[in-house]
């Protein structure tokens, strides 16, 4: 069993999908040609490097053994992946705490994490191509002389401190030969939003107790899947489709308390790779069934200019039951199953296009299967809007305002 | 010093805002009236019930000395008011962990919440105008049985359920009687999004050790204030008239880290009170800086189909310095001002409406002066929309179909 995606729920005629796929299959092909720059990502849980990932599965035992937290400094692309994974997936009971830091500039979460620190066994690990991010920057200065402050010295906290960053270019990377920091390398080819299955999300995965094995193979089980022939883009054309007619907004609902930050992580892959040129679709996340005591009003009698993505698990874990009340002897994944269809029947009697894409379970196999679900149809769907998916020109501005008013 | 609301980077012309004061003058003169249905909000911090108030006070001390965690089980708008002002606000010491459940059917987080119910001493508190939420009716119905178990007969578990809901009505009010619950009342003109400052939102956030006597002063003190004689409608005002030109979304940015779920609380105000008739704004919220990484290529060259709120806290706290990198010498504090202020150039550059609202720092009186305004500028935004701002007509649908799915 594989996840399945239906997107029959959206309204659309069949010859118009059938019309698109050809067009979608040559942007696969592109994708998959390996001459496109910034297409790593396609490769990698294919052609898994195996002296790699033991490196990077030793160093998370060191971590474990040695650290009670784990602090991953990266914004962006180098931490939405592994924050998303671990709070999705089922864990080891040897994984250390993950903390992730340098997201804000905020004084206040400054302050905690560092009280965090000074009180438990810490090591440090900063995620960043370049290491010149102003909020990667600030946090690793401010916390290498604590590092430094709590181990006495400065030659035992660079023993704790790892680096994950270009293999050969960038600041970070120089710093990193010279203080001697462990290091593990951002395949150049491969852009942040793109990168939670190297080591910038596999190591504070691994770190946190997840195999990461099984979230490989399963990237790879995607990969290989025979649906790219028949119908695995159909999502993509979708989208792209949707657009088209005047929905802008793709309200993205995920049915397990467990997936919010997935949706984060979405948020980036399709805001990031699909919002120029004054288009995009603008990525809406919800919670299931929480959310829908917030917005399921505006949903069901506002503005019509959205469809939903609802991302269900279909494990059949009928281990809770309702003992009394008018629900008595349901249980809560039966409460869910009912939820999540009466949902689909009343936003479709309300004319609400509906995509469902259903995960068997939460595993790391299947993870990793959604994972590289996600990232294909991401960059089918721009490639078919006919926007580079894997550029980001937008990001600069604001940063380069930052700047003058700082004068640097 | 109170909040202040900036609009004039809106790019809408003053006289349009001006043509419209009177209008919004008129709705505000109907919420104030007294006589318009499900508006007893507007009143409730200015006639603050003392008694009641003192009623809240002693519970939440019981409560501190008696249990080491407080789990309410509520959704929609019976937790969100509390869980934001929870992640917000600076607390007491003593306040007991505050657990929120029957937000979803997720079997993973019952499995979670009851065990470390098991764990440690409990007090239940169920939130609910009516008690037929099957969300909290289920979370509800599964706890009791626990919580016999844990204190060995039904007597004493009883004295460990507290229950807010209607006055007299409802399935929830004739079991606490029956049962002998504490209880507080939802006043019955005061619909769920709008019920933070009842005994809904109050009694969790004195648990939690917030000063809710300053929440409501600052409320009372919006309330009062006479910038609603001289543009405090202008926000409100600038939301109806985005909407006109086609600005459909409203992003919501919070640049503190703590106000993710103040933005949780604004997209049921907002969504629910505004997505009728076929229209509303699609209230979106992001946490500055952490999301320009993700959702800021969107925003900067994305579809141009959405306007900006940012909220800042000005609170000059510049006690973390970063001490090395290109960033030496400057605050966390001045950094994210220069990041606030970059932001709104940029995207002024681009042509994007920008509205700012500045609380002057994170306390319980100016966050209780933020969600009066806010409730207060949402309503009048409806009524300017020509909706109802206190009905929600659409969330019958899917529950509907739920029960037809569970045959019940």
């Amino acid at each position: 069993m594989d996840i399945k995606v239906k997107t029959d729920g959206l309204g659309i005629a069949v010859e118009n999908i059938l019309e698109m796929r050809p067009e979608a299959g040559r942007a696969l092909d592109r994708l998959w040609s390996g001459s496109e720059p910034m297409t790593g990502w396609v490769q990698t849980p294919i052609n898994q490097n195996k002296e790699e990932l033991e490196y990077i599965l030793n160093a998370a035992d060191i971590v474990k053994d040695e650290a009670e937290l784990f602090v991953v400094v990266g914004i962006g692309g180098s931490y939405l992946g592994a924050k998303a994974a671990i709070e999705a997936l089922p864990k080891a009971e040897r994984g250390a705490q993950v903390r992730f830091f340098g997201t804000n500039f905020c004084t206040d979460y400054y302050r905690e994490v560092m009280a965090e620190i000074r009180d438990k066994r810490t090591i440090l690990c900063v995620i960043s191509k370049s290491g010149n991010t102003a909020e990667v920057s600030a946090a690793f200065e401010t916390l290498k002389p604590l590092m430094i402050e709590k181990y006495g010295s400065e030659e035992e906290a660079n023993k704790r401190i790892i680096v994950v960053t270009d293999p050969a270019r960038g600041q970070l990377r120089a710093e990193a030969e010279e203080k001697g920091y462990a290091t593990f390398d951002i395949p150049p080819n491969i852009g942040g939003r793109y990168s939670v299955l190297t080591p910038v999300g596999l190591l504070p995965m691994a770190v946190s107790g997840i195999d990461i094995r099984d979230v490989l193979d399963g990237a790879k089980a995607m990969a290989m899947s025979p649906v790219w022939d028949e119908g695995g883009t159909d999502y993509a054309i979708s989208r792209h489709l949707m657009q088209m007619t005047g929905k802008h907004i793709e309200v993205i609902e995920m049915c397990h308390s467990r997936l919010g930050y997935l949706g984060e992580w979405m948020k980036q892959l399709y805001g990031e790779s699909e919002g120029k040129n004054g288009q995009g679709l603008w990525p809406a996340t919800l919670t299931l069934s929480t959310d829908l005591h917030s917005m399921g009003q505006m949903i069901q009698e506002g503005r019509q200019n959205f469809f939903e993505t609802m991302i269900t698990v279909d494990d059949p874990d009928y281990t809770v039951t309702v003992p009394a009340g008018h629900l008595a002897g349901r249980t809560i994944r039966e409460l869910n199953e009912a939820m999540m269809d009466g949902v689909i029947r009343a936003h479709r009697n309300a004319g609400i296009p509906v995509v469902e894409i259903h995960m068997p379970q939460l595993t790391p196999h299947y993870y990793g299967q959604m994972l590289y679900f996600l990232e294909t149809t991401c960059a089918v769907t721009a490639m078919l809007n006919g926007v580079d998916p894997f550029n980001q020109p937008g990001v600069e501005a604001y940063k380069a305002e930052m700047r003058k008013i700082l004068g640097i």
